[in-house]
């Protein structure tokens, strides 16, 4: 069945006062209003968030949002997969559009506030509470090991690592919404930054942001920005790197990108533009790799010679991405979605992609063990 | 299209030693097994769970469960709406068999070594951090609030309770997954439990259980033992009382039972059997009116009667229900199913209700902020 995104929106990420169902009602007034639909008019809604009860004592939040449209009772609830939970969300609405027509996705998370220790460890969750939480091995040093071993394998430096992070810093002064959109960051800043986890530095790593976005999901456009999701796939895989054979690539990504490429019927050739996960530098590296849009190792070719730039041949996170864009997890998600029909609806502004007709998206739950990959198109 | 339960499995619910993962491969080991199927040939799993991160520090459980299956990459996530968690879980996957054939569904929970007050705050999660939780209104009191309104209105009696909770025990006794499949309880322990939230004492109360649960759905039957879900529905409201005009009755149990039934061609009449949410015995009174088995208020007529017992004219909870089957939250809802189908099957042994054609399952997130109610008919 066809989809289309018909109304999207996201609230700027960053630290905010406002609770989850305040950002999550500011969200979705935002989409309803970009698709021109009333509440009454939803057949179903999906609530992606990672760490409503550890953080904020909320579960059932699809009863949470049930209370912001009053007297309407819908098919919702909460779909949890790590930082991959608003992707997978955006999958659910696109494979139940036979049932429900349209249906509201909604990402939220809280992340701000807490002791940073305790925040460590609730993130953490999306690790293995033997393998990984109880070693120590937390996210930052889960994609050290990752960034290590690609060094090693690839001759990736840590120069690539500085490029990405300056780009992607240069891409969120151009984006409203983004949690650094009024931070300059220098080289100077970058080599002034501690060390996180060896070789991961502090502009290596995103930050931890609030947030919300959401997007309507249809079978049918409602006008001439209703943007068509071509592709949707999810794919889960073990946990742990401790259960890998080899932590340079990510299996579910592959076998995502794969699966929504032959949906779209496209190949990686064809992607004008890619949100992808970038919770640390590396991450980027690997995403491209598994997207296809370079071969193992090649990544960082692209980086060197600024390809991945917004004025380069295959504009990696015009938004900034996780790493200065935000990273507010349950939304991340339905942001990168977001951007994309931003994007393809040339709407972006002064980060606008030239001649954009495809956005691929790549959302990561944990260190690869869910990953969702999303093609759109611009609208014809 | 259609939608079969090929294959289904139990853990007996109670305090375990066996941890998140390893209650799962129980369940799912056993449901494959149950449908001759291999891991290999489903094509997509969902995991229910509501605690797993406040309680088991594990969140993104769907790349934990993708661990036992090795090399086996699916699409996969986990559900969570509260205790409705594994009914909605059931709920994707009969609407999602357009995209994946068959599709693996594993209910899981882990409630036991907590301390209580820790547990009962966790629990709390499931209602609303503000209108709920800070007013110290937890489950007991919740329900218990339900309980003297539905007193008030209609004249239920304490005495109405404790039959309910005799038949449940008694129902208990002759299923071998039960919670207290061993206990044998008796006026005699009903008139000794302390009040925990008056009116409700100490066996108007559901146990918290340790459990997992695992169902197969395809949209073909493998054998004469597939049983056909003819009716599923999802629908959420409100979280809090504070939210409602009247807290005698759940108006997203009302909607979701009058879509699966209008779906399933069939009225409340038609109902052989009902396994319903009975987290205390005041809610199987709600249940049965919500779900049309008796009008407002009449539901006590048939419990007064008798009707509701395994020999009666409406079998409510054969299983012995949450009250004295046990309830492991997550997986509560899948389980539902598998008596269901148990009891369809005819294979339901000492607890088997005659003549069963057709059967009910109804699953409350929090005190009615989430509903999924399934109708399943006999194989013919």
């Amino acid at each position: 069945m066809s989809a289309y995104v018909v109304g999207a929106s996201k609230t700027r990420f960053g630290p905010s006062s406002y609770s989850l169902p305040q950002l999550a009602q500011q969200a979705m007034v935002d989409a309803l209003i970009d698709a021109a639909l009333r509440p009454t008019e939803l057949k179903a809604f999906i609530v992606a968030n990672f760490l409503g009860g550890p953080n904020e004592s909320q579960l059932h939040l699809n009863a949470v949002i049930a209370g912001l449209m009053p007297g309407v009772r819908l098919p919702g609830w909460r779909v949890e997969a790590a930082c991959a939970s608003g992707g997978v969300a955006v999958h659910q609405a696109v494979r139940l559009l036979g049932t429900y027509d349209p249906i509201l996705v909604i990402g939220i998370e809280r992340l701000s506030g807490l002791p940073g220790t305790e925040l460590t460890r609730n993130i953490g969750m999306a690790g293995d509470v033997i393998l990984d939480q109880s070693q120590g091995l937390n996210f930052p040093a889960t994609y050290a090991l990752v960034a290590q071993r690609h060094m090693q394998r690839y001759g990736t430096r840590i120069r690539d690592f500085e490029l990405i992070s300056l780009k992607s810093h240069d891409n969120s002064t151009k984006n409203p919404k983004a949690h650094f959109h009024h931070k300059k960051v220098t080289q100077a800043d970058i080599d002034a930054g501690a060390t996180v986890a060896s070789p991961l530095r502090l502009f290596d790593c995103c930050p931890v942001s609030d947030g919300a976005a959401a997007v309507i999901i249809s079978s049918r456009p409602v006008d001439s920005r209703s943007v068509p999701i071509v592709g949707s796939a999810v794919c889960s895989d073990v946990i742990s790197l401790a259960q890998r054979d080899d932590c340079t690539t990510f299996p579910a990504a592959r076998e995502a990108a794969s699966s929504a490429y032959a949906e779209a019927g496209i190949g990686a050739s064809d992607i004008d533009l890619a949100e992808v996960h970038d919770c640390f530098t590396i991450a980027e590296i690997v995403a491209m790799e598994d997207l296809g849009l370079a071969r193992p190792g090649a990544a960082v070719e692209l980086v060197r010679a600024g390809e991945t730039g917004i004025g380069g041949s295959i504009p990696v996170n015009p938004s900034g991405g996780l790493k200065a864009g935000g990273h507010a997890i349950g939304a991340t998600g339905v942001a990168q979605i977001y951007e994309a029909v931003t994007q393809l609806r040339h709407e972006a502004g002064e980060r606008q992609v030239a001649r954009a007709e495809h956005a691929v998206t790549h959302n990561v739950g944990g260190v690869g063990g869910t990953c969702a990959v999303h093609v759109l198109r611009r609208p014809s």
